[in-house]
């Protein structure tokens, strides 16, 4: 008998989200008669039927987290939800190939936001909801996940922000739900209020709730071609930069925050260097800007600060090809790929906290190299860092870039040039959506590429969203074990 | 009082080779009638006075290898001895600047072989056979550092290799003065070896001597723009792959097979991997040759190893422009540029026992997560591997990929494209020679290069060939404390 129900529970509240989801767009379907409401009726019936049985299936189940089941559901459930999400992307009026299909649904339920797609501008309302809504989802399902089943892996590093449960097993559950409880109505709160901010500040209504749900899960599908660029607007830019930073903060932060009005005494550590790097990586290219492209200081700081934030926070907005600046912005943009935001956010990439870590490592090192005698203990946020948690963090680095370097090469096989393939590789491992170069980079899309590349990729963002090594760890045998 | 006599003496023996190697290159140029004596005389002369004051300085003094010290002057004289070197090629007829000169002197003395010069065949003799003799000179102080000085700085898990010296100190000297003198006549022993072998196989006694003194170091360095395309000779590429292979093996392991016979017993478990990875390697390689590119069997299987080797071994020689091949084998030859041979060697790169340890660690680091509470211990050639060599060998891979990102950000703000800025840093720091592109490929020079990328490349070349670390600890304050 299974006793990954958590993971079950997971996948069934996703995928009953998901038809909610499909049924809400039915009916939206029918007011703006795009004709695709019984299209999305079906969906929304054969997801609610799964998803359905999932939940029925764990109800007077007592709590038991056994660490095999919970990952092997954890790691099928993320790549079976965007099977169901790539449902209405297969019949008219965008007939996308499988391969398609399911690059443009993994690409949203992992809140990447690489598209397949374009003339978005002319798509079916519905369509466009229904890709928003993937992302939406996907986000909440992350931050679940993140909170409460990473942890306990002992992936990467994460065991840092495991919860402090007690200890009797019959509080932990109640406490975990009370917690993705308030986690959800953060999210959804915050969702609203980016919604208004995007409406009072001139998107339509249309445009401002599916940017508020692409916005949140720092997703990045957009509902034209030219994304933020489309609007024109530095108000709407300075807007999305200020959700997309507050989508990337540890959303336990904002539990603790509302619980016992604590700001200062336990934030974060990742917080603090988070807005260090992304001020730090926006002044210098505003400087650059100023100076070698000649743009005015307003706009200068207005586009970099959007385009950086959007990069490093993994969203993937762009308002305006920045690759226009020549290799320079290449190279930045490309880097930035790699930073990503808080852990126990919607945020993907290498992430804040391990670059605090490694940067200790490696300065306790060199400190213990120079006096080979001394004792030097590592901290985080006051808590002492063990051998096994050094160990843990170093090791997903080394996964994370050996993962990237493998895909490129895959994908360089396939025929895409060099830097097309590192790009694509890094943007899909680190969920942040636009690659660098002309045809992945910020005005292009991936339609181009081939269809054994997009299922590449495919594979490569569920492995960056799920921390990599949870995937990797169903590849050996001892594991079935 | 200065207690690091060995990098000093290290320095003297250095400068004295190189005012020999002067002095031999002004007989030469006597007899060759290239005009070019007076310069090398003078050369000499310089040389061997401050090689001379550094030697006589050390006379007399007590072994005690103090770690700041020894570090300290291990890299100035790699910075140092370069400048010397540069002498000639400021002077008619090359007039280099002040930067190309110190280039190709630190990509000779480093044995990488990446080049500015162009028009090889037709300068004068004595000037090439000085480049060559930088190659041979860099490679046997390389291997007198890596056997008797990384070894104590605890630098990237090299104190797995750590000699079993006697405790008793007065034991270490001649201990380490016998090994060094055993390495450098296995050192000679192979590059007379080398020479007859190129002479009898077809090359001239001139270019059979240049080709030797660059092949032992896996240097690189060739007398001709084609480099070894020039011969045409299928056994000249199958003697030369024999030699670079026998130059990326320890030459502690020579030193010990004629001391003890042994082969079987102490092989190192590098050696093995070693030749695996270029089997592996080059079977791949050829197929696709064969399959995708309708080479024969005999040409692609030749072609195929002698650019392999030439590569993972970081001599850096070419047959043909391998980049003709398309995108796939540029790919191929860039993650080869990162390989490398065996430490104990001349060749640089990663180094094949970095590459076990990860892999090892990784592995721990899985069966771990699965069976939390297993013990699991780590061994490398039956020696068990303490938790903080794993580190230093986790921090090792961290800064080696990290000082190539650094670097090649710095090439591309410079201006160069993003596949050759990336790329020159990884030849520069893996101490190979050709990149991958049209500019720095094996068709290629460094020359069109701006002058600070240059110096940048310099200092990396310098970076990796002492081990990275070594160059990083003077930056930090607590080292002169």
């Amino acid at each position: 008998m299974l006793k990954g129900w958590p993971a079950i529970l997971t996948l069934g509240w996703i995928l009953l989200a998901l038809s909610i989801a499909a049924a809400g767009v039915a009916l939206y379907s029918l007011v703006a008669r795009d004709g695709l409401s019984p299209l999305f009726a079906e969906v929304a019936a054969i997801t609610a039927g799964v998803g359905g049985t999932c939940v029925l299936s764990t109800i007077g189940r007592t709590f038991e987290l056994r660490f095999r089941d919970a990952t092997l559901l954890t790691v099928l459930a993320w790549f079976a939800v965007p099977a169901f999400i790539a449902l209405p992307y297969l019949a008219d009026p965008l007939d996308l190939s499988l391969a398609d299909a399911y690059f443009e649904a993994v690409s949203g339920l992992t809140t990447t936001g690489a598209t397949v797609l374009t003339g978005l501008d002319d798509l079916p309302h519905s369509l466009l909801l229904w890709r928003s809504l993937s992302q939406w989802i996907g986000g909440m399902g992350i931050i679940g996940f993140a909170i409460l089943i990473l942890p306990f892996l002992k992936i990467g590093g994460m065991q840092l922000f495991r919860l402090e449960f007690s200890d009797r097993s019959d509080k932990r559950l109640p406490r975990a739900r009370s917690i993705a409880l308030v986690v959800a109505e953060i999210y959804v709160g915050l969702t609203v209020l980016c919604f208004l901010a995007y409406r009072v500040l001139g998107m339509d209504a249309f445009d401002a709730l599916n940017h508020a749900l692409t916005t949140l899960p720092t997703g990045g599908f957009s509902t034209h071609d030219s994304s933020f660029g489309y609007f024109d607007s530095a108000p709407l830019q300075w807007a999305s930069v200020l959700f997309m930073i507050l989508a990337s903060l540890p959303f336990l932060a904002y539990f603790r925050f509302i619980q016992r009005g604590a700001l200062r005494d336990r934030i974060d550590p990742q917080v603090e260097a988070f807005l260090l790097t992304i001020v730090a990586a926006t002044v210098l290219f505003s400087t650059w800007l100023v100076t070698s492209q000649a743009l005015g200081v307003g706009e200068a700081l207005t586009e970099s600060t959007f385009n950086i934030v959007s990069i490093v926070t993994t969203t993937g907005y762009a308002s305006l090809d920045y690759l226009g600046w020549g290799t320079f912005a290449a190279v930045w943009f490309f880097i930035l790929t790699f930073v990503g935001g808080c852990t126990g956010s919607t945020a993907g990439g290498l992430k804040i906290f391990r670059f605090q870590m490694a940067s200790r490592i490696v300065g306790r090192h060199i400190s213990h190299t120079i006096h080979p005698h001394a004792v030097l203990p590592l901290r985080y946020g006051g808590r002492l860092v063990s051998d096994e948690q050094v160990g843990s963090i170093t090791v997903f680095v080394a996964l994370y870039l050996a993962t990237i370097a493998v895909i490129s090469v895959m994908l360089a096989i396939l025929g895409l040039d060099p830097s097309t393939a590192l790009s694509a590789a890094a943007t899909a491992v680190g969920n942040v959506g636009p690659g660098v170069g002309s045809i992945i980079g910020p005005a292009g899309t991936f339609a181009s590429l081939p269809e054994s590349a997009k299922v590449i990729l495919s594979v490569a963002m569920v492995m960056g969203r799920l921390e990599i090594l949870s995937v990797l760890l169903l590849m050996f045998p001892a594991f079935y074990r």
